[in-house]
């Protein structure tokens, strides 16, 4: 099934959830209401929630519960990325102003606190400590992950394996708890929410890769942002890291990269997009998604074969090997 | 008894807090355990953990449950008081370097982040959901109460109702539960845990307000910053409020405000100080602190006659007549 109609299969449930968030950063206060709802309304794939609902199946389905793990979870989603755009300097995300640019960054720093104490708040509803205790140790490696992420900004010469665990704090570990708690929230067996939770971990690396492929491959019509962002903020990705392992390549990149760091973002990244996109890195980088890819469904195969099931095994497809 | 007396009393246990504070911030990454251990040694007068462990003799007072809830309690303190010096432009803190002047703004979020992380996932150690609700909506209203002082940053028309209210969510608010908490986690009554949230928040209000007197009052010595720290922020607080009422007054006072404004922190502040201290609004603010403390004092008399009673009723009346 094409993931659109996978989406459409959910469409009402995903529309309650939608509802949820809107009304959960609703306050008294103006400020942070409209900051928050601009940032609802840049949308996003609702990827989260889906793992959620999809993960529910495996259990006794109830939306009502489900939606207090899966508004939850987009809101940290939310908060994280509102944090992101103050480090980043960024301007724009999806197309729209960031909170930092619409406002200030005093503003986007609190709306991301206010949002993940809403987040709290929701989740807490749930009277089953163990999903508290999942959620709040997932956000304490969210931020060592964004943390590092500032740490090796522009390091060229850090290990593919920092870049693994780095993308594993940053994104991975979100996306296996969605799954693992829309399990958990529904009562599914232990083995089967941690089968599901390695499914999302999988998913998750695979997502990320592809995600920083993008930034170098596409075009700004198809991520929504000019291509090279990642270098321009510093944030070195795997195709890069590969590109820099090839001898015929390292020392122009390397040239072009410090270029860019010295101009602090303003630089042109035309000619390092140009070296990486001509490295075998693109094509090793690919590789690995696809290999996460494969371990995500994997993951799957001890469970009972639900639609649920096959859908998963759809969106896993399509986030290792997406466009856009 | 006096403060120091009880704070001996309670010295061993405060200890094994101090020592679970300073263990819960340690992590895999370098730079998040020593900007948050800078805070740590930073030091502070742990007052909410002191109320946590009082609270806790109305039930049956068990370290172990209560320093679950005492190290939360300030880590989110401590959090706030990061993202806190981001806003605020500190450089210094209690005299020392703040997170973001000794590395950045951007380390300074996400240690913030990071401490909040943390200071969840000790508190779902302990299995009761009440808990964790408690403290993820005190978190909400505490960010409302910051978003709530940026947008009253040199707003002198603001009614006293209105600073009331923002020190209930930025102050009175984390002490009342920390009160409640101490109660609920070592098991007291419903009634018990009510009445000292009572009490907590009434101190928190005499607390603030007496803080607010000292930054217009104190010497440099006595409060570890120049004083007038909050008219050059911005903050305005309840003396400049009922100063503001004078008719004599309000004009010069206002001129003086807005030169400290226009000067973007850099003004003098002796001329406003000045014409606050000769106002009756010094006055009528001690008098409210008076109220508030006993206020506090009542909420504690349905309470049994233990010692934690009288060492709260000291305390009360120590924070809100304290000169530093």
């Amino acid at each position: 099934m094409k993931l659109l109609d996978i989406y459409a299969k959910m469409k009402g449930d995903l529309d309650a959830i939608e509802g949820k968030l809107a009304r959960s950063v609703t306050s008294d206060h103006v400020l942070l209401s409209d900051a928050s709802t601009h940032l609802l309304k840049a949308g996003g794939k609702r990827i989260r929630p889906l793992f959620v609902l999809l993960s529910g199946k495996f259990g006794s389905y109830e939306l009502d519960v489900l939606e207090r793990v899966a508004v939850p979870l987009e809101l940290i989603h939310m908060a994280s990325l509102v944090h992101d755009d103050v480090i980043d300097n960024a301007e724009t995300r999806r197309g729209q102003l960031t909170v930092k640019s619409k406002w200030d960054n005093r503003i986007a720093m609190y709306t991301g606190d206010y949002i993940y104490g809403k987040a709290l708040a929701i989740v807490t509803e749930l009277e089953n400590p163990q999903i508290h205790q999942i959620l709040s140790k997932a956000m304490v490696q969210m931020c060592i992950g964004e943390m590092e992420q500032i740490r090796d900004f522009f390091n060229t010469k850090q290990s593919i394996r920092n870049y693994l665990l780095r993308i594993r704090r940053k994104t991975a570990l979100l996306i296996a708890i969605s799954c693992q708690l829309g399990a958990i929230a529904s009562g599914a067996d232990r083995r089967a929410a941690n089968s599901l939770y390695r499914f999302g971990y999988n998913v998750g690396m695979a997502f990320q890769i592809r995600d920083d492929l993008l930034d170098l491959l596409g075009t700004e019509k198809q991520i929504g942002k000019p291509p090279g962002s990642d270098i321009r903020q510093g944030n070195i990705t795997l195709p890069i890291l590969l590109a820099m392992q090839e001898p015929a390549k390292a020392d122009e990149l390397q040239d072009e990269i410090n270029k860019i760091q010295a101009s602090n973002g303003a630089g042109e990244t035309k000619r390092a997009l140009n070296i990486i996109r001509k490295s075998a890195g693109i094509g090793i980088a690919e590789e690995m998604a696809t290999r996460y890819m494969n371990k995500a469904i994997d993951a799957l195969s001890g469970l009972p074969n639900i639609t649920a099931k096959k859908n998963l095994t759809d969106i896993a497809y399509f986030v290792a090997k997406r466009n856009y």
